[in-house]
């Protein structure tokens, strides 16, 4: 890797269903690195999944399999305690059907990024976090190609993941508050979610190239990551994306897939 | 090929869901050499599938894609008016998410079986024929792996796919009884299935040796099949399959997955 | 009933799932006197259902139960070959669901429109039809009121109703394309669906009073209904709403809902 | 209420789905009182639903609402984070469905009894608990009768109920093993379930007439209920639920459906 500041720029992608539709997909792909694509258990339907593959394969966006909770009335947000056996294969399950529709577009699905509920869980449950990390090791053994997930730094499920062999990558969140001790403020609590998007653009500069942001209780900490995520099912989501793209590279920050230590060896 | 006379076995599997089963996986192993896998559509799930890969791999079983319209309430069988894109995509989400299981235990989706109605419609029905086709095809491509679809003789479904080069497999059905022209008597008729086990194992080791069978009308017809298929989601399933399996090895029929022209060569 | 022209005015409401919403249900309820609620097949999650009943019986707008073909990912507008005894239990199912938010709110289910393609199909189907019919005679046994079905002028579905002693409603579209006889031009085909909402306005007004509006041919027919529908899940759909209401008003056209000659006795 | 010791026999029915069926609802319905009918959400669909309340209605068995988590492939046993305004939402939804074929039938649903994960969960969860009380009540106003709530002894979901004027029912398992202080062993660990036909049937006699069952650790303990739940899923579970109706009626226990304080008045 060359001194160059770099960055990767993710957001969830695909994220409707049927008739519905909830990420814009074709802006956002304009921005991002990497696609956090719905495989169809919170959201994302087959047809979806075959055009948001087709879309990032052309653009060079990296293709990310967004595993989830079978819960699409819940939207995978709903915690849930899946037996350990179904779980992990609920998730090799998705990673598959969205790897056919990546493969057919010339790319491979190539990493995996939880969703939701799931995501939150598995920061601190480590058996879920085993279960993960199991369905993941089956698809790529079946695949022949490593699978890095991306998530949460400290997370369990990364833990889990390198301790078995598995290339992880954290990621920062620009419009998320974060707590003195670099975790996130929860969803539910009063100015979790940082909305004005020069905020939220000014944030993502600072995490990429290493500046501080101001924390919940107004104290200054950094954030390190390789990838920052964007939010996708927002209104206005595409444009602040652009915009955090645009400043990115204004401030010399190069914007591009994440690159994991066994690919770059 | 060998002058040997043999014939593949198949059978559908995997068609549990959840806390409830249907299909004796372990016992039908045992007989058949062709698995059609439920995908999870109108049957089947990612634990189920990956089970009775691993299953069907250790017995160097053939690991068949079931694919089926999207149906669990009404187990693939209402026949379904779904636009083409949609349909051809949701068939190769099916083939994706259980090739993962397939690679896994080290075998791979070696055929495609249209279930149920799909299966039916796809039998006149050239619009969702060619849907199913270019699902197959999509999903070809991105294996990089031919993937030969089974169905019935004169079926449009064969026809569309063998113009695409697509390998066909047609089969034949000892349990259900053929008008004269070689078609199947539809279900809701009444003698529609041939429910005596004897019966039944004489048929398949007619149809697998060349010889005849007695038509609905009470003539005797040749119905040329390449693989034979046994039903396995009815009481004493398991016990028929085996019946035939042991009839034909005793009727010298080598009973062995079926071989695609393109495998031949 | 006084000589005062009057119509009732429909629309489709509750169309959401989960994260996901399509029809700006809070604008329509100010328009709309009947609302067509979706009840979870094809949209609509029980969350959802309680709110537009309860907007809904606050503001005297009538409460239709928009049952549907168990088709989330196709919205529905898959027609599906169901058995006839599921369709009828499926179909009393839904109205039972809607009737509880109904109840609850003060209401009632006050009548029943089938959606998508189960509409369009038990326009000729008469099997599917009598399925239908069954369902809604079985709610209406359990609930002890009558539920007028709500079709197209010359429906098998509301011929099959009438014998049976259900109170039926016909209804009209200001935004469809017609035939000269007075049949809708099929969505798939150009122009099928008409986007100037100024003339979706004055069609509206036309068939309300009596008018004559300009067929697909251009001929000008005239079309009878005692419910004008409005769709509520396109663009802009709210806005024509209450556009369309408030021309029928400056027209001298009373806007209410409708009455069956049953209520009117 | 006279002198004679009665009970309540209360058991799951309608579990099947689709092509699926688990409970033997026919023999079931000729040993038990109260049939707690699922309602779509774990297992049940329509056509299930109302030939169990025609069955139940027939033979003066009480129809209970098992309404459960929105999870078949998980049958209702996977707990859920699910938020407070959908659960109630999704309770009610389920008990409106299944009250119109309960009314249809010449019946109407008796009284709620959650399944599975919801079950454990509202044991303790308050909030969860609470929820589950709004859809009841909800249900309650909408039906214009009680809906009584069956469950554990001392759960919390009985004291919420109670609290906001719902009359509740308790119920022992005869199958299930204790610990000495009257709360059951969970199912996971060995030993909780009691699988000896005729200590099941022996513990049913003895919760019935008052006497003592011997708990987990040798200990005599006392369980009192109002109704007593064999399961109906389990392989001869039928026939264990025939032998319990005999022996409690040979002890002189009258076996039918409970009686809440506010009907007996």
């Amino acid at each position: 890797m060359s001194d160059v500041v770099s960055i990767d720029l993710n957001a969830d992608l695909g994220e409707g269903f049927g008739r519905w539709r909830l990420t814009d997909d074709e802006s956002l792909l304009q921005s991002v690195t990497s696609a956090n694509v719905a495989c169809g258990f919170h959201a994302g339907d087959p047809a979806i999944m075959r055009g948001v593959c087709a879309g990032a394969a052309a653009r060079g966006v990296a293709i990310g399999a967004q595993v989830s909770y079978r819960d699409l009335a819940g939207f995978g947000r709903r915690s849930m305690d899946v037996p350990t056996d179904e779980l992990a294969a609920e998730v090799a399950y998705q990673i598959g059907a969205l790897e056919i529709f990546a493969a057919a577009a010339g790319a491979h699905v190539a990493y995996v990024k939880p969703h939701g509920a799931l995501y939150n869980r598995i920061v601190r449950d480590e058996v879920q976090a085993r279960a993960v990390v199991e369905g993941v090791l089956l698809a790529a053994r079946a695949t022949g190609r490593e699978l890095p997930i991306l998530g949460l730094p400290g997370a369990a499920v990364l833990r889990v993941a390198a301790a078995a062999g598995i290339p992880v990558v954290t990621e920062a969140f620009a419009d998320r508050a974060y707590r003195p001790d670099g975790t996130l403020v929860p969803r539910p609590e009063p100015r979790s979610v940082v909305k004005d998007p020069a905020a939220v653009v000014a944030r993502a500069v600072a995490i990429a190239t290493g500046g501080s942001i101001t924390a919940y209780d107004g104290s200054e900490i950094r954030v390190e990551a390789q990838s920052l995520c964007v939010h996708g099912d927002t209104p206005g989501a595409a444009a602040i994306a652009a915009d955090v793209r645009t400043a990115l590279a204004e401030a010399g920050v190069a914007v591009r897939p994440f690159v994991t230590t066994a690919d770059a060896r």
